[in-house]
Formats: structure tokens, sequence, C-alpha cells
């Protein structure tokens, strides 16, 4: 299989299309809209909206090809009048979305789509796989970031993500969300993000002795030497980084910094750094590796780490803690008519849907409150769901990697403490409008 | 980004990149060779190799484009030397690998690469991810299959997968380790799996009533229709079901069977199954999703659910309990040197290695010696790493999917089941060869 293969409508669960079929048979193609969102989740108790860009793109680039028409006829499961329809077929439909980086919380629409069935159905698989993967990295990269209180993170997840798009959506979710740049070269290639990394123990195994391997790497690289110090012992390879640190000054360089990646990384960071002050090296800089997630940061800071920057690789780039999300797309209207499932502990609100924010004088966010998409904007509470594509073109000129960035930062710093606690977080108060529980009330007696 | 840019030698950590930069310098580019291999994992005591075919294809066809080498002259940090040697530099190397398909455990090397250090170093971050995502899902596919006792289990995973690539990775895997069919369209497009499918709640919610649903999916699909039966409730589901039966009957057709999707599985599929034979439908069978893992199966099973096949999500396409393995590629031997690691709990064995098998009369895997690769073949034992790449070429002809299924299979009975269960398995012998251990104690000492 080639990459450039993946994409496309066949990328979808068999039972897409063969619902289409059966609401193509029946004649049902009356507009229909469904709803995003994600379920709530114990270990999560604020979500980071992301992968929207690649949402809209998809959908705006979705038709059948010749070759899926002809898988399709193969299968022997569908009339040859479907499959016309479905070559003919583009997506019409109109969809409301949170800007990427939003905050938002369990139950909430991030994106509504609106369009006759047979489209709207065929759609699900991806917007639920694009927006759901991009959306739980940014969230675990938010847990991340805030754990490190400042500090700067690096991804260095790439050789463990699930699978190639899955790194390059990690790159992306995770700088959105603050990290300072990706190990990930492809990725600062095709969406702008800066790129880090020094080198691997193999590198200092490949000389005869570790100085030499420090050597070499500080002649090839005067202006960004960072050395990885503990392939034979932590303490002995700060001595030998410090050596090196000095003949780089002696020639008008400095020692961008040491990295560690192995042993009791709190009691190595304050020892290293005490060698480094010792030295008159005071501004070079320490870095750590090494399983790290937000838990762990956490657990260095507080024990004092004298640690300047985070590498964060696998447990970030898989979401190891929390590996999926419960996010689904649901139906709530169909042909003017609201509806809801009522499976027990899968039930959904009927009703095309908005979300109102409101925040205090100070900007700190309050509440949010689920509403229908017809009420009107409560007076000093702001609509997150904007249109963003009609009539199957996007209508709005997206944001930049930088300006995501950005306003990601700006609101989650307005998010209050006790809401982004790693564990045992308050649940951010979300209610339900008055006319959305009504409706709830009538779809529930029909 | 457009998908087909996602493969190609940017598709790595920027510190490779470095490292051969460095090496190039300072002219060091002798034949290294580089051992990729699973560090002993908790919840696994065994691992099913895959992904290999794609592992081989990366490496035959990785070339630096004009677009990739002027973004690395953007990055400022290489010198037009190197740049130079990049633009010409193709794969040259040897591998030697484990067939897809075939059972191994921790430390045991499933592929050994040899190549000049610079080639070799770059090719870390692209042969760890895929060879690792790919077998990472083959394992936990395999132990679904194997708590299924033979029933059938289908890959339903794809809209939770951690991306587009992992959801075609996690179709091929879980096929590879026993699986029936997959969701996923465009694996059965471009892989030639078998494809399954039938209804959502949104479809039957998308009709007035859950009877017309069900009508009409009968009408379009009269060869192959599975009714999802718990939209509204379970037994009045499966009492509309056993109409339309009737009905399909009449028309000369029967229902091939029903879907439970939520609530007490192990109750609701014995009552629905008691309604079924009870209407003389003992045909007709029952399929069950919602959450299914290989824990979940093996624990319905012993409650002796009603349940002939299983729909397995998303807790298998993203490995939920292990979403990562501790893959790592390790130098072992540059430029006739043995090297190894000493870092604490990182340490590697030096020398490239062979595995040698094991087995009894009856066929049983009885034993696993990982030995040099110089060494003689034990009597009655048999090599699992083959020569499958030369001179940066495949050198085999690759068996295809069906055949590494059936490998699988065959090998995987053979594997006693004290090795296989859930939790609590034993540990598969696996011992060092004596010259092996030699060689570790020469080089540590070095």
């Amino acid at each position: 299989m080639k990459p450039e293969e993946h994409a496309g409508p066949l990328f979808t669960d068999l039972y897409e299309l063969t619902m289409a079929a059966a609401y193509f048979t029946r004649g049902l193609d009356e507009e229909a809209t469904f709803s995003l969102y994600i379920r709530p989740h114990q270990r999560r108790t604020y979500f980071v909206a992301a992968g929207l860009e690649q949402a809209l793109q998809y959908l705006a680039g979705w038709r059948f090809s010749g070759s899926d028409l002809d898988y399709l006829r193969r299968l022997n499961l569908f009339t040859p009048d479907f499959l016309a329809y479905l070559e003919n077929l583009k997506f019409r439909g109109k969809v409301r979305a949170m800007a990427e980086g939003t905050i938002f919380f369990a139950d909430e629409p991030v994106l509504e789509l609106t369009a006759p069935i047979i489209q709207a159905q065929l759609l699900e698989t991806c917007l639920i796989n694009t927006v759901g993967m991009a959306t739980m990295i940014a969230t675990k990269a938010a847990r991340c970031v805030h754990a490190a209180r400042g500090k700067t993170v690096v991804d260095f997840s790439l050789r463990r993500t699930q699978g190639a798009s899955a790194g390059m959506t990690v790159a992306r979710s995770s700088y959105l969300a603050g990290f300072a740049a990706t190990s990930n070269v492809l990725a600062g290639k095709l969406l702008g993000i800066p790129v880090s990394g020094t080198m691997a123990h193999s590198y200092v195994l490949a000389f005869e002795n570790e100085i030499d391997a420090f050597r070499a790497y500080a002649r090839t690289f005067p202006q960004n030497t960072v050395l990885l110090i503990d392939t034979y012992d932590t303490i002995s390879g700060a001595r030998n980084a410090i050596t090196v640190a000095r003949e780089m000054q002696a020639a008008g360089r400095r020692l961008a910094g040491v990295r560690l990646d192995s042993g009791d990384m709190a009691g190595l960071s304050r020892q290293v750094r005490r060698m480094l002050d010792g030295a008159g090296m005071q501004d070079v800089k320490i870095f750590a590796s090494s399983g790290f997630d937000e838990f762990k940061i956490e657990d260095l800071l507080n024990r004092e780490a004298a640690i300047d920057a985070f590498g964060v690789g696998t447990k970030m780039g898989v979401s190891a803690d929390a590996p999926y999300l419960d996010i689904v797309y649901k139906l709530v209207r169909y042909a003017d008519r609201n509806v809801r499932k009522l499976s027990p502990a899968k039930a959904t609100l009927a009703g095309a849907k908005q979300v109102f924010r409101r925040q205090d004088e100070s900007g700190r966010l309050t509440e949010d409150i689920i509403a229908l998409d017809s009420e009107p904007v409560p007076s000093g509470a702001r609509a997150l769901l904007e249109p963003v594509m009609a009539g199957g073109r996007i209508t709005v000129c997206l944001s930049g990697l930088e300006t995501i960035r950005r306003n990601f930062r700006a609101e989650f710093d307005r998010l209050d403490q006790r809401y982004k606690k790693l564990e045992g977080a308050a649940r951010f108060p979300v209610s339900i409008s008055p006319a959305l529980a009504r409706l709830q009330e009538q779809t529930g007696r029909q």
C-alpha cells in the first residue's frame, strides 16, 4: 500500500456504506445533523480542540475515485444505481466547529455537521479519527506543558507514535499546546515547527571513547552542542563534557547543554548542576529525557530537579494513560425531527447545539452552557461553535499554527488551576440550557 | 500536509541527522550492525513479528528528494558537503529478520541491519516505528484471538486508531494474527482483507421506528442482514428482528444475525438466544461489540455468553493496556568492534546475533537461544533470522498476507497454553549461548 492512498472516502467503516446504501434504496436523504463530542473521561477534565484543519481539508477533497468504485463493485454488495450515485457525490453540507486550541469539556459538541444523511453518515469514521486523535494528543501535551511550569518541553516521540500519520499529528498537536519543538524533521519541513535533537548512545558508542565522540560533535555543531552524558556513567560523562566545554571556550564557543537519559534524574541533575556551576558554567543547560510524561515532570520538579528542558517522548505521543477518547458522532436531528439514542449509559442529547462560555471580569473562565443552536447568545457569554463550512466549501480563513498556539496559551492561562490539576482536578461547571433540557423531555416522550 | 509526504528519509528524528553529520565530518562511516528488539514487558510474554514488508519497502525506496534537501539547507545546521552526500545516498546495506508472523520474545532481535553507520543511523526512527507498531498490534490481536477460543473476531477499530496509517496497520496486523475481517474498507481495497459491517444506532434513529429501519436494511442486503437490536431496548429489538426474519423467510431469505452493543452482554445474549431458538431460528448468529478486548472476551465466554462473533474495536486498535512497546534499535557492532551500552537498566548485548528455536517431537516450542550470528545452528534447532536484503535490495520473495496468517496460526498452536495465558503467563525459556555470554564479558572488560 502506498501512503498517498490512505485518505479518501474508503477510509471508512463498511457499515457507513451499507447504511448509506439502505438510505439510498429507501430514498431517505434528508438533512441530518451529527454532533461530534467526547464522553466523560476518568483521567481528563478538559480537552484541547485540534484537527479541524485536517478534517475540513478531507471534507473539501472528498470524492470517490474510479478505483474506489471498482473495488466497491467487486464486493457484490451494492447496486449499480448506488455506485453511480457515489461516483457523483461531493460533500455539500455545512459545518460549525470550535476553533483549534479551544479548551472544551465532556459532552460539549466540538463540531456539528449538517448535510443530506448519506453524505453525513459516510463521513463519520474519518471525522472521529481525525479530530479525536489530534485532540487527544493536544490534551495530553497541554498537561505536560502545565506540569513543566514554564520550562521548555520538546516532542521526542516519533519513533513510537502509532504510525506515520500519528507522528505528524503528534508534532502538530503538541506544538499547538505549547511544546517548543519536535524531533520530527518531516513535521519541521511540512508544518514549519522548530526541530530539535542532538545525539544518541549509539553515537557515543561508535567512537573509541566518550570524549572523542563529544569533541567530534562540538566540531560539527559549534553553535548548538548538547552532549549526552550517561552512556557509560553520568558523572564521568559530565566531567568529559566540562573538558570539552573548556576546549570550546578556548575557541570562543560555548557548550549549550548536557542531556541526562537514565538513573535518578533528581539527584543526578543537581549533582551535574553543581559540577557545571563549579566550573563557572552556569549558562550550560541541563536537558533530560527518558520516559517523561506530565506525572514524571511534576514529580521531578517537586523534588527540585535541576532540569531546564524536558524531552517528552512515547508516553505523550501515544497518550499512554488514556490512549483513546470516547469520542462519538451522533445523529441529533433528521428531517426536522430531533432524535436521541436511549441505550443505557450511551444516551445522546437531541437537537443541533451551541456551547456558550462565560468568564468573570478578570477573564477567568467560569461556566459553559450547552444550548440549542437557535438560542440567542446570553449577555456576557460567547458562542464557541463557529460556522466554518457551507455548501461543502470552507468559509473562514483558518488560523495558522502559531496563532492557534497563542490563542490556546491565552485561554489556558484563564482556566483556573483547580481544573488543571493532573489528578483529582475539579470538574468545570457545564450546564444544559432550559430550552435544551425541555427538548430532551419532548424527544424522550415521542 | 499531504499524506504522500509522510514517508521518506525526513520521517526521522533530527538527532539521526546531526549524528550522521558528525560521523561525516569525522570521516566515520564503517560498517555498523544495529539490533532491533523489544525489552521485557510486564503485560506481554510473547510478541508476533509484523511490519517487515513495509520496513523493507521503505528501505528500498529511501532517497532524499530535492525539497527534503532544500529544507535541510534552510535549517543552517549542515554543511554543503554533507548535503551533497545525502543527495546521492541510497540504502546499500543488508538486513536479516524474522519472517512476519513469527512468535518471538523479549530481548530477541527481530531484525538486524548492517550498513555503513551513517545510513544505518538515519534509518533508526522509521524502523522502530514501522516494526514496533505493526508488532504491537499483531501481538494484541493474537491475544484477542486466543481469548475467543475459535469464535470469530473482527476488527472494528478504525474510527479510534491513532491516525490513518495506524488504521491500515491495525487492519493488516489483526488479520495476520487471525482476525476474520475488518471494517476498514480501504484495507479491503489495498490489502485484500475481507470487510465486514452492518449498521449503527444513527441508522435506526433516522427511521420513524426500529422495525422500518430493519425492513429497509433487509431489503437492501437480503444476503447479509445483521440487525443492531439495542438502540431502544435489546429485548424489544430482538422481537422486531424476529418479525423481520419471519418476513424474510416468507420471501425465501434468512436473517444472518443480530448485534448487541450495550448492557449485560452475558445475560442479554442468552436471553436473545432463547428467543431466537424459540422462534426456530437456531442458525441466526449473535454478534457483539462494545469495548471488547481479550479480557472482556474471556470474561464473557467464562460466563457462558451466547455470542458467536466479536467486533473488537478501540482497545485492540490502540493496544490499550500496552499502547507502546519498549522497542529499541541498538548499535551492537562497529568497524569490527563489538559494542554495548552499560547504562543502568538499559544495557545491550554486543555482537551480531541469531535466534535458535527448539521444539519437541510433537512440534511444541520448547526453548530459544540467543546466539552469535556466526554460531552454527544447533542440531534439532532452526534459525529465526533470515537474510532478506543485501546491497540495499530485497533478496527474498516475501510471503503474502494469507501465508503469513497461516504460518502464524500453525506456530501459535504449537506454543503451549501456559505461555499464552492473558495474565500470569509463564515466561518462555530464552537463554543466551555460551559464546554470546563470553563476548559480553570481553566487551564489558574493554
